[in-house]
C-alpha cells in the first residue's frame, strides 16, 4: 500500500483499504531487507555517528494500530471504520493482523541487526479498544512480537536488546501487559506512577509519564511536575520520559528544562542530603 | 462567542480564545433564559408530546470540556492549544471554568424547571487530562455543578432530579466521581463492569457502556455482547446504554437489536428459569 507523510497531518494512506477484498491486493509475503534497506542503512549510520554517546532505540507501530491506519486512511477520533471491522469481519481482521506481524518481527530484527540497541513497539491506538478486544486483536500479536523477536535474534547471534511495548490508554490492560514478554512498560500520563508499580510488579522497568502538554508550562513548573513524577516511580527500573510525543510548537528550552530537572532531581534523590 | 454547527466536523468556534486577553471580550453575565430560552420552549414541547411514555433528558457540557471548544474552536486530537492554558494560565482558566460554571447551573436550571425529568453532565475531554489536572480543574466544577444545581432546585421548588456524571476516560477517577454529589456515573467502555462496581461502591447508579462501535457487529453478536454487559453490572443501580454517542453511519436496525437484547437479557437474569 502506498503511504505519503502529509505535513500537519501525519501519515496517510490515498487509498486505505475499504472492503475485506481488498486484502487480497495486499503482498501476502514482503521481502522487509529489500523494501526497508534504507531504515536499515540509516540506523547504521546514526548508530557510528553517535559514538556511543547515548543508545539507539529502533521501533515499530504495533499490528493493530498499522491496521487502523491501513482502514481509516489517516488519523481519526473514532477508529471507527478499523473497530467495523473487527466487530464484522473479526477473521479477516486476524488475518490482516498476523500479515503485519509478520513484517514487524522481520523489521524489529533487522532494526537490531543494523545496531539499535532497543526496541520500543509502539500501540499508540490501544486505548480506541475496550478491555475485551485488546486482549482478542491487540494483546496477542504483542505478546507474539516479544516472543518471536528474542527467539530470532537468537537464533542469528544477534545481540539480545531490551524491549519496550508502549500502549497509549491501555490503562485496563496494564498486568497482561507486565506479563506479556517486554522489560520494560511505556505509560501514558493518565497513569498514576505509585498505581502502575502496584499494578505491574517490581520485575518489570517503566517508562514515562508526564503529560507533554506540561512542556507549554514555565520551567520551574516543570521541575515541580518532575520531582513529583520521579518521587513517584522511584529511581529504580525506571526511565523517564513524557507519556507521549512531544508537538511541533514546543519550545526546544522547556524540553531541556524536562532533561535538566530530571538529572537534578533524580541525582537528589538517589544520594539525599 | 459565535458558534456555528459545521455538518461532519461538529461545533465550530470561528474565532476561538487566542490569549488570556481574549477572556475580557466574554460577557461576564449571561442571561441564561434570554440566550437560551428556545432550548427551554423545546424541552417543554418535546416534554409534552412524550405525553409520560419515555422520560425526558436535559444536559449540558462540563465546564472543562467547554472551554477546550473555545480554546481549540472545534474538535483536536490533543487539546493542546486548550491544555496548554492549564499549563501556563492557571488562574485565567480557572476564571473561564468559572464563568462557564455559572452559566452551566442556570442552564441545568432552566431544564428541569422546562421539564427535563434528569440531568446528565458530559465531561467529553476529560481523558486529554491527568489525574492531577482532571482533580484540579475539571472536579472542582463537576462537584460544584451538582450542589449548585440541587440547591437551586431546591429554593425553586423544582422537582430534585437525578444528575448523572459522564467523564469520558477518566478511569483514574471513578472513586472521585462515585462521590461528586451524583446519583449516576456513566462509563465509557474502556472501564470493566465489575471492576467499575468495585471501585463506585453500590451507593451510586452506574450507566453503560457498550462500546458504541459494537453496532457494527452482526445483531446476535450484540446480543452476546449485551448479555455479558448485564451480567457485569447486575439489574440494580444500572442504566444500560452504550459508552459513547452513536456514529452517523450506524443502522437504526441495530440499535434496535440492542435495545431489545437489553430487554430480553435483563428480564431473563431477573426471573431465571
Amino acid at each position: 500500500m502506498e503511504v505519503v507523510m502529509v505535513p500537519g497531518k501525519g501519515p496517510t494512506f490515498p487509498e486505505p483499504l475499504k472492503e475485506v477484498e481488498d486484502l487480497l491486493k495486499l503482498r501476502q509475503k514482503v521481502d522487509v531487507s529489500e523494501e526497508l534497506g534504507y531504515v536499515f542503512q540509516a540506523i547504521t549510520l546514526t548508530r557510528h555517528s553517535l559514538e556511543g554517546k547515548v543508545p539507539l532505540i529502533g521501533f515499530s507501530g504495533a499490528p493493530w494500530t498499522l491496521m487502523s491506519y491501513m482502514i481509516e486512511g489517516g488519523g481519526s477520533n473514532t477508529m471507527a471504520k478499523a473497530k467495523r471491522w473487527l466487530y464484522r469481519h473479526p477473521e479477516a481482521s486476524h488475518r490482516l493482523l498476523q500479515l503485519l506481524q509478520d513484517v514487524i518481527v522481520e523489521y524489529l530484527v533487522g532494526q537490531v541487526a543494523a545496531g539499535a540497541q532497543a526496541l520500543q513497539l509502539f500501540e499508540s491506538h490501544a486505548g480506541h479498544l475496550g478491555p475485551e478486544q485488546f486482549r482478542e486483536f491487540a494483546l496477542p500479536s504483542i505478546r507474539a512480537i516479544a516472543k518471536r523477536v528474542k527467539n530470532k535474534l537468537q537464533a542469528e547471534a544477534l545481540p539480545l536488546v531490551p524491549m519496550i511495548v508502549f500502549a497509549k490508554d491501555a490503562h485496563y490492560a496494564l498486568e497482561e501487559l507486565a506479563q506479556a514478554g517486554y522489560e520494560v512498560i511505556g505509560l501514558d500520563w493518565t497513569i498514576q506512577p505509585q498505581a502502575a508499580r502496584e499494578r505491574t510488579g517490581h520485575r518489570v522497568t517503566l517508562q514515562g509519564n508526564l503529560d507533554p502538554c506540561a512542556l507549554y508550562a514555565p520551567k520551574e513548573k516543570i521541575g515541580e511536575l518532575v520531582k513529583r513524577m520521579l518521587e513517584g516511580f522511584g529511581t529504580q527500573r525506571y526511565i523517564a520520559n513524557l507519556g507521549h510525543g512531544l508537538y511541533p510548537d514546543m519550545s526546544p528550552e522547556h524540553v531541556g528544562a524536562f532533561v535538566e530537572a530530571v538529572h537534578t532531581h533524580s541525582r537528589h534523590l538517589r544520594t539525599p542530603d
